[in-house]
């Protein structure tokens, strides 16, 4: 039984800037199904008031409780661990880190920094690593679709580079680790068979909430989609749609 | 029998700016035993003229050809398989692929770009490799000794970053690759087993030499070396010295 959707953001409700046409509409129709609503986005590189406020911006009008993000889960990590973060960052995330009394050994915390990646930056968590701080990835995305339209180099890969050099580990906070997608789940006080989840990471979205027991896993053709997608990880979707309306066509359907 | 020795620069010769004491006469004492004596360097960052000059600072006489650098492994690479190089260096290392007529698709090349290495230089070359560029790694090495005594990245990291966010797997010019190792013996017309290396990394250095057939590798104790380095990798040096001077005295001393 159907009782709740997570769904993803960028590639999913909206491309860059633009909405997908017909998401706002999908995302009315599970509420008015009943169905519980949350988002989990593997977004580093935005607070998640600015996620929010963009939602807001297509007239999908959502509170702040009902976005995941890793920055979030990276910040109970701490706390709970008691740690306190180096950050590498960009710098529009950095805000979500303040305020915030941090204690303990310093752990360091990667998400995508996008153009603001350099030598230096990575060099001061390298030395970090070495001297035995902890390692948290927020992502480990190995790409994302840019706004012109190509891939460019996510997250995934600097925490690559610092793994490589420090040979330390780092804990992935954001999605495919089944404890973001368990975090979702509480917030929607579902069990794990009773959700389904809709992304456009055939890898992240959904052989990772397929792998973290969910009850079903869309993979939609829309953000970084490439053909084929659907055939690379396991394990592979329950379903694949054309776009979000598709696939809440689909589960919409399949729950009655 | 011994006939010929291949030395490391950074590390064993000389560290940063100065030369580590007894080197200069230990070179001498090789050559004056007629041995055979070359240079194998994984420095990406200095153009092969700069290494002989700083030699020749230090009172070492070389000449261009008795240093092996991977950025001349890798224009022999290039010309021989009709490559043209989409370059990810250190701006010191550029001028020495000026003027070679290069032709072919593009093969994205990674040396240690140092404090240039930037997301957009990695981004570039990224999209390079995803549009299915071959992709050579001048050096894999995962860090070296700073001037400040600590160590940093080395590029080695910014390659694993290319490889997870591409998929792309490089193909390693400098050592340890056997190839490299096999370049130099060519260079002094002896059999692998004729040949010594000395070096201060375990891995690429020792292990490397060893598995490419080399008589013997010497570890010493100068540069990047850390205490238990002789017992991390496979296989382990033949010896360990405090030195170059020390290493050179084991091999004379073998030699009668």
């Amino acid at each position: 039984m159907l009782r709740g959707v997570l769904l993803d953001l960028a590639g999913v409700v909206y491309d860059g800037d633009t909405l997908i046409p017909g998401s706002a509409e999908a995302i009315g129709r599970l509420r008015e199904a009943g169905l519980s609503v949350r988002f989990i986005s593997n977004t580093t590189r935005s607070p998640r008031k600015a996620l929010v406020a963009q939602l807001a911006g297509f007239g999908i009008e959502v509170s702040d409780d009902e976005v995941l993000t890793p920055a979030g889960a990276a910040i109970a990590w701490l706390l709970e661990n008691g740690r306190s973060p180096h950050l590498v960052v960009h710098p529009k995330l950095g805000p979500e880190f303040d305020g915030i009394e941090f204690a303990g050994p310093p752990a360091v915390v990667v998400g995508d920094a996008g153009e603001t990646f350099d030598y230096a930056m990575l060099n001061r968590a390298f030395r970090q690593l070495m001297d035995g701080a902890d390692f948290i990835a927020l992502a480990n995305n190995r790409l994302f679709k840019d706004r012109d339209g190509l891939p460019s180099m996510d997250a995934g890969a600097f925490v690559a580079a610092l793994e490589f050099a420090s040979g330390a580990k780092a804990t992935v906070i954001g999605k495919p680790a089944p404890a973001f997608f368990e975090a979702g789940l509480r917030e929607m006080g579902c069990a794990a068979g009773e959700v389904a989840m809709v992304g456009d990471d055939a890898e992240s979205d959904v052989a990772g909430a397929l792998q973290a027991g969910l009850g079903a896993a869309l993979l939609v053709r829309t953000g970084k989609y490439r053909a084929g997608d659907e055939r690379r990880f396991d394990p592979p979707p329950t379903a694949v749609t054309a776009d979000l309306a598709a696939a809440v066509e689909w589960l919409l359907s399949k729950r009655m």
